[in-house]
Parts: C-alpha cells; sequence; structure tokens
C-alpha cells in the first residue's frame, strides 16, 4: 500500500534535514529536491534513521531555474506518488550589504530563488491536490518578510514576494481543501551555515533548534480544514520578538 | 496519579464546550470558570462523553469583576490541581452600534471583561507557571482584534487590548517557559449564538466548526517550547481573508 | 469675522504648546484642555507668541472623567465657536512595570484615559462637523499601539484601544466629511519629561523636535479629503524603526 | 537662479500627469521618463499649464530595463539639474488571472517593472542627495502591497517587492537625510485606464481625483525631517479601508 509523500524542496543539512526525518517518523516517503544528490545526503541518512523502511527519493533541480523545479517535482510524483505535502524550504547565501550595492542580477537571482521557484514547486503539484482536494503546501520564510532591512535588503525583497505569492495561492486555492501557509521564522535556526555566520558569538541554545521547528511545521500540517493558519510565526520560547 | 489540569474561562455551549471535550479527551481534568454552572452544564457532559472518568469543576465568577476571577481560579486549582493550560475564552453579546452611540459604561464593561478579566485569570495560575518553568494560556480573539469598526467598536476596543495583553504576557514572560498566545478566530463560529445573529442567512457549513477550532488550539499547545506561535489566526478553508 | 478653531485635549508643555504654536500661527483660536490653568499656561503663551491676536481659552477637565471632558468642551465651543480640529493629545507618566505587576485600577485609569477621554472629546464635537462635513480629529499615539510591551504594558494597552477607537470612528464617519487618523509617534519626543526620564542618557538632538512634530499634525491637517491617511506614523529622520 | 527638480518616473495621462501640474505649480521643473515622449505629453502640457514657465524635459526609458532607466535619470540630471524629489510612479496593465495562471515570465517582467525599475531610479539619485544631506523618493504603490491576491497575483508579487525596497532604503539612508516614503493609494484611481476597466460600472466620483493624491504627495514632501512618515496611506473620505 502506498504511503503518503512529503516533498522537500532545499533539503540540505539544517531545517531540511529536520523535516525529512519528522515526515519520515510519521510514516512518509521523502522526496527531496536539492542541486545535487551529495547536498540531500543529511536529510536522506536522517529520514531513514527516523525510519528505516522510508521510500526516499532525491531529484535534481537548480531552484533558480523553474523549468527544473518543474521537471524534478515530475520525477519526483512519478517516482513516489502524488504529494500530500510540499514544503519550499530552499536557502540562499544571505548576502548582506548595503541597498545601495545591490546588483541588479542580484535581485533577479534571489527573486527566482525565493518566488519563481517557489511557484515552479507549487503550480507541479497544486492541480493534483485540487483535484482530489486535499494536501499541504508551505513555505519556509522570515521576518525579512515583514520589514525591509538595511542590510539584507536582498534577502527581505525575496521574502515579500514569497509572502506574497503563499498568500495568493492560499486566498484562491483554500477553498479547494489546499492548505497553504508561509511560515515565518522570527529566530535564526542552529544550522551549520548560522554557527559560521555567528563564528565567535555563537553560543549554544542562542539559535533554534531545527528538530522543534520540524514539529511545529507537523503540527501546522495536522490542523482541519475548519481551522487553519495561513500565516504562522515560530520563535523559540527565549527569542525577542523583533516585530 | 493527578492528571494535567485544563482551566477555561467562559465555558458555555459554543467554542467552550469544544475545548473543554477535546481536553478532556487527551487527559486533562477540567476547571470551567463561567457565571453559573447551569451556563457551564454543556461543556461538562461534553467532557464526561469524550473521557467518562474526566475530573470536573465547575467554579462561578463574573468574568467582569477581577477579584471573582482570581477567587474561582483559586478554588480551581485547590479543587483540581495547578492549571497546566488556560484558556480565556468569554464572550460578550456583540453589541452592534455605531460608534457615536457607544456608551462609556459600555466601553468600561467591554473592557472589563475582555482584557481586566483576563488578565486576572492569568495572574492566577502565571507565577506557579513560571515557578514550574511551563504551561500555556490562549486568549480566544477576533479579527476585530486586529481592525476597528463602523459596527461593532466595542468589540474592537475589547480585542484590540486583549491583544496587547497577550504580547505584552508573552513578551515578559515566554522566556520562563510560558506559551502564551493570541488565538484569531478569523470566521464566525457555528454556535447557538451565531445561527441566532445569522437568522435566516444562516447555512450549514457556512461557519466554522468548534470542534475543528478546538483542534487547532490543542496542536497549538502541543508545540514545542523551541518553536512557538504567539499570534494565531484560524480560519475555515472556505472563509475568504478578512485582512 | 470668526476665526477657525483648533481644541487641544492636553495641553501641556510638551507637544501640546507645539501644536498649539502652529495652529495659532496659521490663523486658528486655540481651546485647550487640561487639568489646570497652569498646566496650560506654557501652550498659551507659546500661542500668543506666535500670532499676538490669538484668542485663546483654557477649559478645565479631567480627562479620566469622560463627563468633566464633555463639558469642557461644551464651554469651549460655546467661547470660541465650532471646533475645526481636535487634538487628542493627553500624556501618561507612562508608569513602567512588569504585566504581572499592573493593578487592575491601572489598567481601568490608563482606559479611561487613552480611550474613553478620547471618544467623550471626540462625541463633544463630531455631530457638528458631520452636519458641516467637515473637520479634523487627531489622536497623538505611538508605536506601543501596535506592540504589547514587557516594560510598559499600560501603556500598549491603551493605546491599543485609542487606535481601535480611531479606526472605528474613520470607518464610521470619514464618509461624512470628518477626517480621523491615529498619529504613531516612532519616537520620544524632546520635551520636559522625557528629558527627566533620559537623565544621563539625554543628548540633545536625540529625541524628536516637537515643534516639527506639530508642523506634521499641520500639514495632514492640510490633505484634501480625496486623499486622507488615516494611520500616520511619524519619526525623525535619525530614528531606527521599531517596527 | 535653478529652480528645483522633480523627476517622474511614469509620467502618463493618470497620477503622473497630476504630479506634475501640482510641481510645476510649486515652482519645481519636471523632468519626465517614460516609454516614449508621445506617451508623456499630457503631463508636459498639464506642468506648463500650471506654471508657464516650466522647463520641461523627456527622457526615454523601458522601465523594465534598469540600465535605460539608468541613463535617462543621468541625462536628466544633466539637463535640469540634480533631483531634489523622485516620484516612481510606473503602470502596469493590471492583467488579471489566477496565480495558476501566471507565467515564469511575467513574474519576472513584474519585479523588473515595480523593483528593479525603482531601485535603478533611485540608485541613479540617492548618492548626490545623500551627499546633500536633502531630497525626496516616494515610490507610488497600493494595497496589493499588503495582501496576497487570488486575482491580481503577479501585481501584489511586485508591489510586495517595491515595499520591501522602499523599506530597506529609508532604514539605510534617512539618517543622510533623504526622505523615503512607498505611498500605498487604497482606491482606484479615477484615471482613463481605470474608467476603461470599469467600465459599465464606473460613476464620477467613486474613483479618486488624481489632482487630490497628487497635494496630498506634495504635502508628504513637505514634511519636516524630524518628523517624516515612511509608510503612507491615502484613501478618498468615501472609500471602505480594504484592510
Amino acid at each position: 500500500m502506498s504511503k503518503p509523500v512529503c516533498a522537500i524542496v532545499g533539503a540540505g543539512e539544517g531545517l531540511g534535514r529536520s523535516l525529512a526525518a519528522k515526515f519520515a517518523s510519521e510514516g512518509f516517503d521523502i522526496g527531496m529536491v536539492s542541486r545535487s544528490e551529495e547536498s540531500g545526503r543529511a536529510a536522506a541518512e536522517a529520514s531513514v534513521a527516523a525510519r528505516a523502511e522510508t521510500n526516499i527519493g532525491h531529484f535534481a533541480a537548480d531552484a533558480r531555474q523553474p523549468e527544473s523545479v518543474e521537471r524534478a517535482m515530475e520525477s519526483l510524483v512519478n517516482t513516489l506518488g502524488e504529494v500530500d505535502i510540499l514544503i519550499y524550504n530552499v536557502c540562499d547565501g544571505f548576502p548582506r550589504c548595503e541597498p545601495l550595492d545591490m546588483e541588479y542580477t542580484q535581485m533577479e537571482s534571489v527573486f527566482r530563488l525565493e518566488v519563481v521557484g517557489a511557484f515552479a514547486a507549487a503550480k507541479s503539484i497544486l492541480p493534483a491536490m485540487r483535484q482530489r482536494g486535499a494536501g499541504t503546501i508551505l513555505f519556509s520564510s522570515a521576518t525579512a518578510a515583514l520589514r525591509g532591512s538595511a542590510s539584507y535588503p536582498l534577502y527581505a525583497i525575496g521574502k515579500f514576494g514569497l509572502r506574497a505569492l503563499s498568500q495568493s495561492l492560499a486566498r484562491a486555492y483554500a477553498k479547494d481543501g489546499v492548505h497553504i501557509a508561509h511560515v515565518r521564522l522570527d529566530c535564526d535556526l542552529d544550522v551549520p551555515r548560522m554557527r559560521e555566520l555567528y563564528g565567535d558569538r555563537y553560543e549554544p541554545g542562542m539559535l533554534a533548534d531545527p528538530d522543534a521547528v520540524a514539529e511545529s511545521y507537523w503540527l501546522l500540517h495536522c490542523q482541519p480544514r475548519a481551522a487553519w493558519s495561513n500565516e504562522v510565526e515560530l520563535r523559540p520560547h527565549t527569542e525577542n520578538w523583533t516585530c
């Protein structure tokens, strides 16, 4: 008998890995989309560790190339079956710069990654979800989706656009039974990239545990359709609210 | 061995009843605070129906009299034990009027009900929660907490204040391990009072199922403390977003 | 020939004084409502300094007693004529405390000051404004109207309520030609009380110039009714945005 | 002696024309950037009608090509002098579609128009403004910048991005004396394109008068730098608030 399928675009070492393990432990097969099978190895291993018989598939795509995302998602469906939950969880390199130093190509690149790629992934499976009258699509986002930034303007521009996409999809297709939500992480995650960025400032416990975040994604997926959240914020109990 | 305790202020026939049944079914004892035992009968019956061995206590209070709320909460703790989750869920009569027709006493009355009473309830159990480093406090609210209204200005004034209270408590005490959230219902509930208000316009399915809403309250309570939501919106999949 | 009338509730030494001077300089007569004539002396002197022939009236009221506000406004209208612009600009003592230390009487007191008193003032002149199809009502507020606070919860509760009132009035009565706006000052003002609170931390230039703020109130009043703002933020160019 | 310069990108028959006339009447020279001189003719004529001796320059650019915007702005500065106020006011064709019907190229096109083009225009004159310690940059936007849409998702995606850009620039460069604001028009304008879209539903008075909107832009420009608004909403007094 076929198991439900969780597709994760951006399944790397950080939150993607925790999401893969969580949904595997709940009985889902895991389809991972990322640049290379190598980049998804940690997530794959975590999925099998969570439940040995998890079926895992890796499908290569460049999230900045929407057609490549579409092809990967198509292969994913052909291999594992219809997608029950899609999590778009790509991660940019957090390029820090002042606004005047943004290059046009950087702006277009972040837009492709955060918005066009997210739409390509959603578009690949939304029609089937609408037909079945069920499904979940979660977009990993950040407080940058709500406020511009003097230091990370590219990130804000991308996340604002992602939120506009998420709201537009939810307003249009919730009525067909598809749960679409924008998940704002109001915190930094305790993942390898962040530890690097923090450098000497890093202390254990100051960043958010990605396993806990994955648990809250799971609980969001469990909401009955008569009581859905579409805009969700998540922060550790120790975090100061940023807005 | 003692069971966890769920205290519900405003446990009537509507959402309060569904919340009582849900937390009873999850193994909680249920402490109900409302004006009279009669008003809590439906919630009590639903709790027992959900799990026969549920311990149930009713504690009378007028939510507009903070000292009476304090006394009721104290009795509740003495009878059932320390509170693990408090849900403040009082319901006003939705007095419709244009802003210029508000009376000063009505303004103060709604403020006492929505804000002072909520604070009294929270204050009764928060110090113990902080000491234990655990606990949940949920405030039932509405979209009126985010927008003024030409038709229900009293309701907006009350809910804005409730949201200010919820945010202030969360910002101050989350770090102690207490999960405090404002739950905005972006919908009307399918409860007796609402069916009356809708009158001829009522159709089954157009209002939100309170059992589903109670389920999403439960999932919110289940969030791990490293990934909490403090401002939550809930709406049926059929609902148009109001903001 | 009669001159236009500006009524300021809370006309003290700070912003109230600057508002009085600005509107006096633009040809308005100034009606001041505050606890005592003494408290309005600075504003009165500034008004005359701005334009020697300004008619000035002081009308005593306790903003926490809505009936006393009504009586003062009535006297103001009888003395100076119909009000063209009302500015509700009361100032509380910014009591700092953690949420659990709030007293019920403090909560009710701040609600009376920020919300009930504001409504009493508006109610005194709104019917006449609606009849004339013109008029402006501005509520002085703060970023506390948008976010709860771990340190100033009373202030947040009051300002949230004031914003609910302002939005409700605007949604109901803008169509009658009355311009109603909530002015969020996203800064501390360079006024005597603030200098005290800053103490040793005070440096010239770090707080906002109240004359400049009064100028922006004036420009808001000048907006044509086909292009009104109802929610306005004001901050010095040097200010970090708080949300 | 040289007059102050107002640069308008997107100076067509609608709001652009009213803005040109308003700033001309206040003594500004007008630099218009649009696709063709033909498209800017109405704005040019209105400027001269407002003040006969207004110097007017037209500079052709395709707002979707940032380099062409840069070149046009450079010519504008060389011809008319340093820019005192830049208004980015481009107008897309409001393509209506459901989210699933968006094409990737449309998404990138609206992003180029609303965000990249706006940045190119700002970037062309911001360094000089920072050096002078003065200047104003206003971005014409809409309520679509705050909410996704089931019917106009492309518009929402563009305007969310524009708002992120505006906030990022303001947070970074306000301190240098440059006033940067996002102007949300919470209404439809009474301009030729809108009358077409409304078709039979059009009634005089139901849409916002662009001359009044231009007046409120002017008042925003007049704010002293110690009391700036950075996020502004404008709506006619007859408008229902959309959020």
